[in-house]
């Protein structure tokens, strides 16, 4: 086999895995975000905030993908939402059957309404890789440069979802939001598009609507689907 | 062939290649450094800033690895070193073969005092793949968390240098300058540290230094190995 074909096989692999997920977190309708970005653009720190906002109205959860350190599920834990890390041996993503492998051995994460994945920090590899997901979303903190959606434009035309991060830093660097929200639109013009911050708040009331909405989106067609009688 | 035994020919043919290169570069005397960070930790930045402070006195160039966009190699070019995209095809990472190719390609490569290789935005994939270079240096801007170290141990484990950047914005966000030193010298005890930041200047000469020491020891390993008549 070529390493080409290796690669092939190992998605159509993943892909089942991921099909038997997704059958499996429709049936308990249980919304599942898989959350992508580089390191350090603040995808626990998003996570810390909607867990301490939400857990008393939602049951939240969380997979952690990490090389190293369990210091992600342990941040959550802290938050008040039961949390498991994956340490990835290396790999620089997530697969489902990682994801499906944790969720069998950590029965807190079982029937949740909305299941957090955060993907191993990475702005490539794990975008080709389903985890069953609802939808992708996509970080950019207003440090890393207002060209990165083009410079890596996989991950930006398929998460449904772009949320800026670290707002309250805009005054402090050089970041073109406007560019970068074009950039987005031409990547994926269906894709929506926060700006927030968690030290300040900001748009972070947005981004609990759009949890909310898109569970509420799910459990209507979970209902649609139902058979009558 | 598994996955495994298809990486591990791909990392031997890597090797093969890298050997070449380093033969080359050994044989001009260049001295290559291979810079590997996250997307936006401020690679093109710091080149930026070293193209300017040192083009008068030193032949400087540079290969820039992306997925996408030809932006970084023209920013190296307007700071006024000859500096040539290599776009990978969706891989995370520059390899050997790609960085010969380049070199054959374009004249204005050859015979550098220093080459430097801007790998692509990745703290994982790079690691792996020995480029021919002298040393790897990671760069981690302080708004990526102070984690980061311990999250991704091989690189900060291999990079000779570590290259702190973005030190303006220190007083904005929740680093500890410290525990990260204590993190890299835990991973890497002959590791060098830097703390950067190309907006203030701070760090910079000490930069430009590390770099005439080691094009100055290079020359003189050379010069130590030449045959005597």
């Amino acid at each position: 086999m070529t390493e080409i074909d290796v690669r092939q096989k190992v998605l159509a692999a993943n892909a089942a895995a991921a099909q038997a997920l997704r059958e499996a977190f429709d049936a308990s309708a249980t919304l599942v975000v898989n959350l992508i970005s580089s390191p350090g653009s603040g995808k626990t720190t998003l996570l810390e905030a909607t867990a301490r906002a939400l857990k008393e109205r939602l049951r939240l959860g969380a997979l952690d993908g990490d090389i190293a350190t369990e210091r992600d599920a342990l941040r959550l834990e802290r938050a008040g939402i039961p949390a498991r890390q994956i340490l990835t041996g290396g790999a620089c993503h997530l697969d489902a059957r990682q994801v499906e492998k944790a969720l069998g051995e950590e029965a807190r994460l079982a029937a949740l309404d909305v299941l957090f994945i955060e993907n191993v920090g990475n702005l490539i590899c794990p975008t080709s890789y389903d985890l069953g997901e609802d939808f992708k979303v996509a970080l950019l903190s207003v440090v890393e440069g207002d060209d990165k959606p083009f410079k890596y434009p996989a991950i930006f035309s398929r998460a449904a979802v772009t949320v800026v991060t670290k707002a309250d830093l805009l005054p402090h660097v050089d970041f073109d939001l406007e560019a970068v929200r074009r950039q987005v639109a031409t990547l994926n013009p269906a894709g929506r598009w926060l700006v927030t911050s968690a030290r300040t708040g900001e748009g972070m009331e947005a981004w609990f609507a759009l949890l909310a909405e898109e569970l509420s989106g799910k459990r209507s067609r979970r209902l649609a689907a139902a058979p009558v009688g």
